[in-house]
C-alpha cells in the first residue's frame, strides 16, 4: 500500500484532469438543484473549486457529495440552501451574524463582506458567525480581504474533533484551520492557511478513498499510539503540529470562533460525515484591517515586494531550488490547473457522477 | 556540561530565592537613575519582573543589564529612558504610534491602552507601533486587555534575525513572539505566548550565560548543521517549531509588526545584544476585542470556564497527571514566586550587582 502525497499531488495514474469550469457549473448546477438562489450558488462553487484549483483537493469537490447530502436533509443535521444570513447585533467594528444553517462557504463570503465594508470606515473590524456549517478552506476568506487592499484573517472551528489536549486522549478540539491574507504588487499576495494539526484531515480521508497508508508522525489511534492505517488514524486524534504549541493554537481558534460566538464548542462540536440528526452550528471569526488607514496601500505592498524579494535571496540549502512565501505555491498550482484542468481521481468522479442524474463528461 | 532546563526551571544549586518587591524596586531605581519618569520607571518595573514572577526567566531581570546599557547610550543606537509615545494618525479602529525610540516595555503598555481605548467605543481596534524597542514577553500586554475583559493579541518584530526561510540559510526573520489572552471566571485567564523558534532565544543565552548545552532540535550552525553548542545555537539559526508552519507564522509577525508599521524588517533589523551604533526601530502591532460587543463578558468567561473544565476531564495519556491551558503553568509558577521569592542564577545576581553603586541584597 503507497504512502498518501503530501499536498498538491496526487498519484498521476489515478487522475484525470477537468476543465475547472465544468467543475464550478457541476458544482453551480448541484446547488441549484437542491434550492439555492443563483447567486448564492454561483459564489459557493467559485469557493469549492478555488480549492481545487489552489491543489488543496482535500477540500474541493472531493466533498460535493457530503454537503449535498446534508443540504438535501430536511430538519435537524441538514444545511440549508436557502439560508438567509443575517446580522443579530452589531456596532462600528463588529457584527455578530446567524449563519442560518447555510452553507459554510456561503455564510463565510457574506460575513467577510461585512467585516470588509465596517473596516472601510473605522479601520478594523470583526465579524463572530454562529450557526454555520463546514467552509472549506479558510485561506479563501481571507483572501477576500487581501483583494480589497486588506489584511484579512479567519479562523473555523473544524468540523470534528480530532486534538486532544497535550498529555490528553480525548479528542476536544478541531484542528481548527486560521488563514491570514495579505496583499503584495509584484509578488502573488502572502496566504497563510493552515490547520493545527499536523495536516489537515482531509488528507486522511483522501487516503482512505485512495486506499493508501499516511505518514509517519500524522496521527495516533484511539489510545495514542502511533499508526500508519488511514482508518485507524482518521478515528484516532491527528497530532497538533508543533507539539503544545499547535495544542494552544487550536484552542485559540476554538474560543474565537466557538466561544465568542455562541456555536458549538467542545463536546458540541459535531463531525460533517458522521452526524446527521444535529445540526453543525459551526462558528467562525475573522478580522479585516484596512491598509490605507495606516499608509497608501501601494507603499505596504511595495514594502511586501522588498521583504519577499529579500526572502527569495536567501543563500540555499543544500539541494533547495527556491524559497517560498506562504500560498505561493498554491498560486503556482492554480495556473497550472487553470491551464490543464483540474486533476479528479477517478474514485472521486464515480462518486460524483453517482449523485444523481448530472454527469461530468471526461 | 549540562543540558539547560527548558522553561520554569531553572538549576537549583545555582540560584537563590529574591523577594518580587526588591527585583522590582531594583528595576525601578535603575531606570529612574537612567532618567525615566517614576509613573514610567514603575511601569517598566513591573513588566519586567512580571516575566521573572511567571518563571519567563529569559526575559526579566536577566536582560536588565543590556537594556540599561542601551539607555545610558546617546545618539543612534541608544535607548530613550524618556520617550514620549505619541499618536501620529489615528481613526474609530486604529492608531499609528511612534515609539519615540522608548523601551519597548513602555511602549507597548501606551499602544495596548491605545488599542484598549478605541475597543471599548467601537468593538474591536487594532494599533501598529514602530520606533519601538525589544519589550520582553509579549504575554504581558496582551494580558493588559484580558484583565479588561477583552481579548489582546499582540506580535512583536523580535530582536534579531534567527530564522531563515524554509529552505534558505539566512537568518532574514526574528522569532517574531506573539500572544493572545482571553478572561476566564473560575479559572486563570488563557494566556498563549509563543515564540515561532522552537523555543525563545533568551533560553539560548541563559545556556550561554550558565555554561550549558541546548537540546537537540533547537538550532543549527550558520551552514545549517545540527548544534548542542549554545554559542555556536546563538550564531547560528533557531528553527522554527513546526517547521514551515513557524516560518510562515513568524513572516506573519514581521508583515503586521513591521511592514505595517514602517519598522525594521529583514535585514534592518537589529541585534539587542550585538547593535549599539542603529537605533532598533522595532516594530509592535496589537489589536484589543471588547468582548461586551457579542455577548455579556460574564456569560463569556462562563463558557471559557465550561470548556477548560472540559478539557481538564480528557482522558489522560500513560504518566500524565493533569492537563494544563495556555498560560496556567505560568500562573502557577507565579503563585510559588510569589511566596518564596524569585529564583535569580548567581551569574545573573553577579551581572546585577556590578551595574552601579545599588547592591541586591539575599
Amino acid at each position: 500500500m503507497d504512502i498518501v502525497n503530501f499536498k498538491s499531488e496526487m498519484p498521476a495514474e489515478e487522475t484525470v484532469r477537468i476543465p475547472a469550469g465544468k467543475l464550478i457549473d457541476f458544482t453551480y448546477q448541484t446547488f441549484k438543484r437542491v434550492g439555492a438562489p443563483e447567486a448564492d450558488a454561483k459564489l459557493i462553487a467559485e469557493s469549492f473549486i478555488d480549492s481545487d484549483l489552489r491543489g488543496v483537493y482535500s477540500h474541493g469537490i472531493m466533498r460535493l457529495p457530503i454537503y449535498i447530502h446534508h443540504c438535501r436533509k430536511s430538519g435537524p443535521g441538514g444545511i440549508n440552501p436557502r439560508a438567509a444570513v443575517r446580522i443579530v447585533k452589531e456596532g462600528l467594528s463588529f457584527a455578530h451574524v446567524d449563519g442560518d444553517n447555510g452553507m459554510g462557504h456561503l455564510v463565510s463570503i457574506r460575513a467577510m463582506e461585512i467585516a470588509m465594508a465596517k473596516a472601510e470606515k473605522t479601520g478594523m473590524a470583526f465579524v463572530s458567525v454562529y450557526n454555520s456549517n463546514h467552509n472549506g478552506a479558510e485561506g479563501y476568506f481571507a483572501k477576500l480581504a487581501a483583494d480589497r487592499g486588506m489584511i484579512g484573517f479567519f479562523v473555523t472551528v473544524g468540523g470534528r474533533n480530532i486534538i486532544a489536549p497535550t498529555g490528553g486522549l480525548t479528542p476536544l478540539l478541531g484542528n481548527n484551520p486560521f488563514a491570514y491574507a495579505i496583499p503584495a504588487k509584484r509578488h502573488y499576495p502572502v496566504v497563510l492557511d493552515m490547520a493545527c494539526s499536523v495536516v489537515a484531515r482531509g488528507w486522511i480521508l483522501l487516503a482512505i478513498k485512495n486506499g493508501l497508508k499516511v505518514p509517519d508522525g500524522w496521527a495516533v489511534d484511539r489510545d495514542g499510539n502511533p499508526t500508519n492505517d488511514a482508518r485507524e488514524a482518521y478515528d484516532g486524534l491527528v497530532l497538533p503540529f508543533g507539539g503544545y504549541k499547535g495544542y494552544a493554537l487550536t484552542l485559540i481558534g476554538c474560543i474565537l470562533g466557538g466561544v465568542l460566538s455562541g456555536a458549538a464548542i467542545g463536546k458540541e462540536v459535531t463531525d460533517l460525515y458522521g452526524d446527521f440528526d444535529r445540526d453543525q452550528n459551526v462558528g467562525h471569526f475573522m478580522w479585516a484591517l484596512d491598509l490605507k488607514s495606516i499608509l497608501p496601500p501601494d507603499d505596504f505592498m511595495e514594502r511586501m515586494d522588498s521583504l519577499i524579494d529579500e526572502l527569495k535571496a536567501s543563500r540555499l540549502a543544500e539541494g533547495i531550488e527556491r524559497i517560498y512565501v506562504p500560498g505561493e505555491k498554491e498560486f503556482l498550482v492554480k495556473e497550472e490547473n487553470e491551464r490543464l484542468g483540474i486533476p479528479v481521481t477517478l474514485g472521486v468522479l464515480k462518486e460524483l457522477n453517482s449523485m444523481g442524474d448530472m454527469k461530468i463528461s471526461v
